[in-house]
């Protein structure tokens, strides 16, 4: 399915394209706004409103880059209609499971659960409002609970925060970020490095750092530091550059 | 180190107790005070804040249990003062590694990092502002960058949002929940379920569901799908009576 707004095409990434969020009874805009930009940011298109507190929402709601997402949600009247197209429905709870009739899963393990049905079918998840949550009968929708790992003492999140969080978890693996390290940019050489190292030796002895007796201990000491740098190619270059700069220095000043 | 605001003790998660969370000039008052409600979701209790753009924004700042980590609350003139007493500075970024003259891993492999060096030393998290995010002098403090990974074509989010998602990355595996399955509840045994099967089979028999002539199939398909409830020993009692009912009814229509 290719998905559109203002003849703007938005690419899905295809493993949340069967995701419904289905936020219920929300009170504050800001949050409705700041939950679309959280899908739109991991690429879960799909927002269902049941009976939002403010009815002009989509007035009142302005989030950076959540305008496509906020004009495609749909508006529902109930829990019900809202997941009657959804194999598997999952609700979010900050309540411990004494009180709770459900399954409840950390959203680690929930996140596996829900990665395996969104290949093949349509998942909900549902959040409460702010103030009171899910209701019993919001529940009764749910095959099973997930809840976020937070402080015992301090457990209630944030509205759109859970969401933001839940979907990382659900994108976990499928974005992939070319990350570069130390390994990709060019290490100097051990020659480039020896230079350094003799450079330096020599500076050291010439300024009296290294005393004569202890000056095999020093040396040992000097050449694990520098393994311990790995330098870049570019930035050992330099680095010998500086040393020779302050011996010739030392040298033009005795 | 104990934390307490007011008299009432917090109780930190040790994992996070060596973490220092810098906003970096941020302008959205809303902002601080929802980063300040994650962290005290996740266990994190030290905010700094570099040259904050409202300075009212201990006044301005409501955020639902947040209240005492504000109140403790660091504001620093430069991130020079702010990462000093740190052994280790991760700058966050949204932008693509080619711009960057850093390394830059995803969140996934810069919490790792982290989570080592949090055992032994300080750790700070710098965040830049929401309209430009960490200026490159910001960024020279820095020994890593991390991105969180998001959409390409909207990667930025909303500051708040990114600092759950980082804490809950960061304390994966940290704060265990105690998850109720259904292997915790008591399973009905396989005579329960046989029971069910027999009762089930004679109202199936009774209502013509099931045709003479494929009965054998009819009844090994019945006999896996009771298997996939995976019954609750309480479940399949009640689920019993209600066939049971159901029999006694036709029967007694005849």
């Amino acid at each position: 399915m290719n998905f559109t707004y203002n003849g703007k095409a938005l690419t899905p990434t295809n493993h949340l394209e069967n995701l419904r969020i289905v936020l219920v009874r929300t009170r504050n805009p800001l949050n409705v706004g700041a939950a679309a930009r959280a899908m739109s940011n991991f690429g879960a298109f799909h927002l269902r409103l049941v009976t939002p507190y403010e009815k002009a929402f989509r007035e009142a709601v302005s989030a950076v880059g959540a305008g496509p997402l906020l004009g495609k949600a749909e508006e529902l009247q109930s829990v019900d209609d809202a997941v009657g197209d959804c194999g598997l429905v999952v609700g979010t709870t900050a309540i411990g499971h004494r009180e709770l009739q459900h399954d409840v899963y950390s959203l680690e393990d929930a996140a596996k659960k829900m990665r395996k049905k969104l290949a093949s079918g349509r998942v909900a998840i549902l959040f409460g409002s702010e103030k009171t949550g899910l209701s019993n009968h919001d529940l009764s929708h749910c095959h099973f609970l997930l809840r976020i790992p937070t402080r015992i003492e301090h457990r209630s999140m944030n509205l759109a925060q859970a969401v933001a969080i839940v979907l990382y978890e659900l994108s976990r693996g499928s974005i992939k970020i070319a990350a570069r390290s130390k390994l990709a940019a060019a290490a100097a050489d051990m020659e480039a490095v020896n230079r350094i190292n003799l450079a330096l030796l020599e500076a050291l002895h010439a300024s009296g750092y290294i005393h004569p007796r202890s000056a095999a201990t020093a040396e040992e000491k000097l050449r694990r530091m520098l393994r311990r740098f790995e330098l870049s190619a570019a930035d050992a270059e330099v680095f010998l550059g500086m040393i020779r700069k302050i011996m010739w220095k030392m040298k033009s000043e005795k």
